[in-house]
């Protein structure tokens, strides 16, 4: 493992010094790899399938661990969208000439080296991929076991062509082994790794922040709250549920509880059987089933992730209750209202302290593609360095530059 | 604790929503508060000076504790210019109209709740509050026991100050105990402190980092060089050399080793007698010994902080060679090249991997007021979050906000 994290480092010391249209054209091969390939990664991905199936692996975590066309598909797309993306490294956000002459620059530059440690998705490991090499970061990857064959053969296929296309050996690494004290021992190189990434359910992203001498960014659940206020526009408003939930159950910002206006009640029908329609459990308080009959949501409702065809609703009295109960419940990811009205809107930005706030959108836009980050290795929780979507601009640091004429402290 | 730091959660929620002319007003007053009580605080300080004299406190750690009128003076000044500066809320860092018509901004917002851990010197006090206000966290101070009545005197003034110009009470607030139990419950509430920054020796923020439960921004030691190339101005590099050693010996951004080029060998005695007559004291390698008599040095002082009138030189065989050195030895905080070379400049500059990298320019330039941030509560030495100097800005986070119209994910 610390040989791994040598060779990571090493590079990550020659990437950053090479020039964006060297770390876009590797992105390009890398992409092009994949599609040259797909057989290859569909079988390997079909032999992980069948043994997890064999070991009993639930539905909804086969389902994170196939690989689609479409998916690979996408996969690929991403490579070539973060190419395509201008040079997070060199940029100057800050400078100026001081009233002394001496000139001070501020510098986008990489991190170094990135560890991320994530659960069976594969997808991660391409985006992931993509994100740190148009950052000029090294990465090192360590997927779940259940997905090995698949992971590693990605990542082999993207290192070829990284390093054919100039990249340094060690750009691109995975850890090839399923034993978990891997991932301990990974978590000490404190002197090699700048930060470690975990994508995953809370308790390992809780055992990882425990465990790791490294700074960790988290990327913790997404209970993510949808307020419908009462001018809300009927249509819109059942459009943005139904998206918001049923795009996709199992992300982190899908929609988890729905809070509608005391004033919105005569749209809980509508919403209902529009939710009903996409085969999805409804939990309510006592007002809402007072208007539609459904499963009574508990205190847990409101602090659950479900990450499944669920959903809970509470009637709220106005735009600051919304606000109090996304304090009390929400986790900080992504919440939306649903509104008209220019003065609620602002009202509910300003008030909901989360990563996202969204005025009559879904929250599944809530990712780096749809902010123009074109890939995001995750969605962080987190207000240190990056919080919500984190994409290449994310994972830089900056460094200081000035230029004197035997400058001095008087 | 608990209650002191719910405190500052509760106000951190209302600071950051003032405008930033009531928080630059609060500023102002707080430092004419200052001003207007410096009797008392001196009395408070020379009481916490006679028993930590009594108590047989080292001299240079007296020597920190003093407030002498210049150092007041400057902590009215930081306090005035920190409160002139740009609000750094509110600020759209990045933004754009999606090709969907989704308008996308990230904008500035304060982190919350801030807390300052720091040992003797008591204009950490003012400066952290000035930066924090100015940045709409909320503060818990928590200083040098043997600066204890100093330290809640001049935090109780600007509170004071703070309260009377429209900010909620609890925005500043210091622990006001030496029990050294209570860093350790201060640590444990990451529910409600967001960020913890250590001031002080390296053991402290070892020992900070390791049991705070709270993401920490680390201000590790200053191992800090000036490379005096071939083509160097002699009377330039000796000026940058004395001023970069001696204007303040004791401070993380002080010269403790000077690299000179195999080619400069020619001002080794010029810059040697000069830092002679400032009381320094050499240590060189046997290269340096051969063209001037000094203590050898060993590989312990390429790897010391002096933070005392200690030079360390060594004599290196171009620009890469100095990198070199720097990448063994450094500790990333800031680093110097004497040069009339624009090339050996760049290459230097692209080539140390340093908060701060200086070209012709004293090392003691590295701080927040020479790089346009008024005032700073720390130099960090982290690359995650804030690197350099951690100014107003650097003490910020952000917040997406999207604004729609019914845009769903496809």
């Amino acid at each position: 493992m610390i040989e791994l994290a040598r060779g990571a480092r090493e590079a990550g010391r020659v990437l950053g010094t090479l020039p964006g249209s060297v770390r876009a054209a590797a992105l390009r091969a890398m992409g092009a790899a994949l599609a040259a390939r797909h057989d290859e990664i569909r079988a390997a991905n079909a032999r992980d399938l069948a043994e997890a199936e064999a070991d009993g692996l639930a539905g909804p975590l086969l389902q994170r661990l196939r690989l689609s066309d479409k998916t690979l598909q996408y996969m690929h797309d991403r490579l070539v969208e973060v190419a395509d993306l201008p040079d997070p490294l060199g940029v100057v956000t800050r400078g100026h000439v001081r009233p002394t002459g001496l000139r001070v620059m501020r510098v986008s530059v990489p991190l170094g080296v990135i560890g991320i440690i994530y659960e069976s998705r594969p997808n991660v490991t391409t985006d992931a991929a993509a994100v740190c090499v148009k950052s000029g970061n090294a990465v090192i990857l360590r997927g779940g076991s259940e997905a090995l064959r698949t992971n590693v053969l990605l990542a082999d296929i993207m290192a070829g062509a990284a390093t054919e296309s100039g990249l340094p050996a060690g750009a691109i690494s995975i850890v090839r082994t399923a034993d978990r004290a891997a991932v301990g021992e990974l978590l000490q190189l404190d002197r090699l790794i700048d930060v470690i990434i975990p994508r995953g359910g809370k308790s390992l992203i809780q055992r990882i922040a425990a465990e790791s001498r490294i700074p960790v960014i988290k990327h913790y659940d997404g209970i993510c709250h949808q307020y419908i206020a009462a001018d809300a526009d009927p249509a819109m408003a059942v459009a943005l549920v139904v998206n918001s939930k049923c795009e996709k159950v199992e992300v982190c910002n899908a929609l988890e509880t729905l809070l509608v206006d005391a004033e919105a009640l005569h749209l809980l029908p509508t919403l209902a059987a529009a939710l009903h329609a996409q085969g999805v459990e409804l939990r309510g308080d006592a007002r809402v089933r007072a208007v539609v009959p459904m499963l009574p949501a508990t205190e847990e409702d409101w602090h659950a992730e479900y990450l499944a065809p669920i959903l809970s609703i509470r009637v709220v009295d106005g735009v600051d209750a919304a606000i109090a109960h996304i304090a009390a419940y929400g986790s900080g990811h992504t919440d939306g209202i649903v509104t008209g009205s220019l003065a609620l809107a602002d009202r509910f930005v300003a008030g909901v302290d989360s990563a996202s706030v969204l005025v009559n959108a879904s929250t599944r836009l809530s990712g780096g593609g749809d902010y123009g980050q074109g890939a995001a290795v995750g969605i962080s929780t987190d207000k240190l360095h990056a919080r919500g979507p984190v994409g290449p601009e994310e994972l830089t640091s900056y460094k200081w530059v000035a230029y004197g004429n035997g400058h001095l402290r008087e």
